[in-house]
């Protein structure tokens, strides 16, 4: 649907194409950064996707650098390696150098080890301050605080006055992040505090950082998890969180900007997994095929290989199934029942813990919940069964076979689909990466043995007259 | 693992049992204020959570109004509901006058319509402004900008100056949820422009707000579903987001820590529906065995009966099967390969729709692509499954018509997979919802026919034979 492309986007397409040509031609920098002067450094990004890297890279290349940053770090890491490699690393460096510090620091880390370090080394040279930077930050592992957080924060001692601390801001606020959040450390970089921009416009002039600041701070390490993060960020509405070492001295700040940026990555990843593949790192188009080849492929044959097993159960009741040919006619429905019935229970035990919701102490109370949906929602299914069966002119035992079955299979499905995740998680796996194959072909393995167990056990003279029947043929 | 609980976590409950104790027992709420004072609302809430209601209620009574509201506020709603009934209207009214206005809002939305309406009585007598703010919100609906938003923001006419500007931050940021961005509005309150705190105090105290504002401001409507605005504000960064009615005039903000929120429950609600069943609205110990049993059963339903069309295929080849028997042992490994195919795609798809990296537009080369990648895959689980079938000893004929049937089956899956969630879309529907039992029954029984019709072709003489041997034997 149309009213889905954002306004934005349609003002994109429709001023685009006169857009492009005028910069490719402007040869004035500082004409060309008044002409973008009006428009999100987004929706220049917007624009330059929808041209080919070299047209890309020349644009780029003809804005002033700190026009040029912005835009070039909000293009995919893909696109971004590219057009380095068109601009060579002194240009490139260049629009780098005025680039977040954390989008520079993912940047070098995406690239290729030479590329990256010839770059490393035009930073050095360009901006030395930024080259450090950068350095520090890459140490950290993607997915980490570290590797979100930037070192541009505005930070004062305690002992400074409300007015000192406003007049920091005036001076420094155009280079911090942020400035709706000064931090305040000791002298030797402890942090102690923090003071909202807010709270010192609304203080004293004259009253001392000391007296306005919070000192119950939340902070992270460098360490702590994205995802962790984002739920302590979201739940206390913050809109910047710190930072700090093992000695609490502050190295950098995380803005909720980024975090927007990590729930929704991690609300996909989640989905990703959870579809029964491996997260891309990028978008849809944005992957290559061989990158989406891979991370679908190998799940898939994991998946494959897992399920090898209901072949194995099925063979060992071989003469069952030979017996009474209709049986077959009802295996994918009681086999997609677990299998569905499951995948709710691991979903939302999965997501649960993602956003902190359920915790691992809760599996007891998990378990007994489950075992009675699953029972309910299994006789439900029970009655829909048996009208079905009658319908197909099967009846009497077959129809409390399948009946016995599905109910068996959904409240089996609903205790392996909730209790494995969370016993990967107590091994330290992540669940919701792993949990798919083994659910699956689980619920799946032990639908058959249910399914064709009652059957042996209820059409027992079925059974029998059918076996004799084949061997009285010599079949 | 016990490295997940929060550190602040930790802290509430170490120190909880003695706060609950503490603040029951005091009697002065000014002295429950000064106790609480340091704590994170967050934190106090928490605590409330481990209480049963009638204790969390006396609590949230022995407080000050203005501590109680942003406590009880983050309290879930089925909670809140008991709170208030316990209180009675009078005495949550008081508190309810001190919630945020959106919060308010969903609340008296969540009540029971009589229960609502003798809040907002009681609220009119309290705070008549709140009484107002709540009844305006209280149209929009759920899950929309209307709903989000706050009223509570600043705004200057352009006319005024940067020091006049910042003096009115002063004055009436206590109250304001955000003061970061200072909105811009002509005499009939139509927003004109921006301009955030930071250019406020980086700018010349005597200029004018016309001339350091921006004009171009992304704004939304009150009916934009809040997946848009999610969108929109992670895309450009935005901390805070005005909304605006039909003639622009600025009807209210929406903050960046309430779209923290929106992210991290859509990104819950699209597994949920992804994983098979009806979103929830709580989290999972929040919400009811009958609530769940509902959300759940109806979906699990649906697809069980959309699953019975297999059980038709599969009789529609009743003598294929019936004669070689071997072919029933393949067919649940068969099944799960086009399932799990189909649900990559349709996870990438639908998700990438909702992050906006995919549009409606790209249909064809989304086709073009899943059929490439159908194809690869496909043609490497047929090599695994060939393996699989001499090992099993069946081998020859039997191994080719998996082999081939698994490689259509794929490239089906992917096909299905991620067309249907387009033509969902395309008809108005919201995909992640109506696209897993669609999916799931339609390649489950395409694939039977696929299987079974591969099998009567290539396998016809053993099948003849097969049936020969049932007539001679009068079966």
């Amino acid at each position: 649907m149309e009213t889905e492309l954002s306004h934005q986007k349609q003002i994109a397409s429709l001023i685009g194409p006169d857009l492009q040509r005028l910069l490719r031609e402007v040869g004035d920098p500082e004409l060309a950064r008044e002409l973008l002067e009006d428009f999100h450094p987004e929706d220049i990004a917007d624009l330059l996707r929808e041209l080919d890297s070299t047209d890309a890279a020349e644009i780029l290349k003809a804005l002033p650098d700190d026009v040029a940053g912005p835009i070039f770090e909000r293009l995919e890491q893909p696109t971004q390696s590219v057009i380095v490699s068109i601009l060579g690393p002194e240009e490139a460096a260049e629009i780098a150098s005025e680039m977040a510090p954390d989008d520079r620091a993912d940047l070098i880390e995406a690239l290729p080890d030479e590329v990256g370090e010839q770059l490393l080394d035009a930073l050095e040279r360009v901006d030395p301050e930024a080259a450090r930077e950068t350095e520090t930050l890459g140490r950290f592992e993607e997915g980490t605080a570290g590797a979100l957080m930037t070192p541009d924060f505005l930070s004062v001692t305690p002992r400074k006055t409300v007015s000192e601390a406003i007049q920091m801001v005036r001076q420094k606020g155009g280079q911090a992040e942020t400035v709706y959040y000064v931090f305040v450390t000791n002298d030797s970089r402890r942090l102690e505090g923090v003071v909202s921009l807010r709270d010192l416009l609304l203080a004293e002039a004259q009253a001392s950082i000391a007296e306005v600041m919070t000192t119950r701070v939340i902070s992270v390490q460098p360490e702590t998890d994205q995802e962790e993060v984002a739920r302590q960020m979201s739940k206390y509405d913050l809109l910047a969180m710190p930072v700090v070492d093992r000695y609490q001295t502050l190295v950098g700040v995380i803005t909720a900007d980024d975090i927007m940026d990590v729930l929704t990555e991690e609300g996909t990843e989640d989905a990703q997994k959870l579809g029964g593949m491996e997260a891309l790192e990028n978008s849809y188009f944005a992957t290559s095929f061989g990158t989406f080849l891979r991370k679908r492929a190998t799940w898939l044959v994991v998946l494959f290989i897992g399920e090898f097993f209901t072949g194995t159960a099925l063979r060992g009741y071989d003469e069952v199934l030979g017996a009474i040919g209709s049986l077959a006619f009802y295996l994918p429905l009681l086999i997609s029942a677990g299998g569905n019935s499951g995948s709710q229970s691991s979903t939302l035990i999965i997501r649960g813990m993602a956003v902190g919701d359920v915790k691992l102490s809760d599996w007891w109370r998990i378990a007994v919940r489950e075992l009675g949906i699953g029972l309910a929602m299994g006789l439900i299914l029970a009655a829909v069964s048996v009208g079905r069966v009658y319908m197909w002119g099967d009846k009497g035992l077959l129809a409390l076979v399948v009946a016995i079955s599905v109910t068996g299979i959904v409240v089996m499905g609903c205790v392996v689909g909730a209790m494995l995740p969370l016993l990967l998680r107590r091994l330290g796996l992540d669940p919701a990466t792993s949990s798919a194959p083994f659910i699956a072909s689980l619920v799946d393995v032990l639908g058959i043995v249910i399914y064709m167990q009652l059957a042996k056990m209820l059409l027992a003279s079925a059974i029998q007259k059918g076996i004799e029947l084949k061997a009285a043929t010599g079949h």
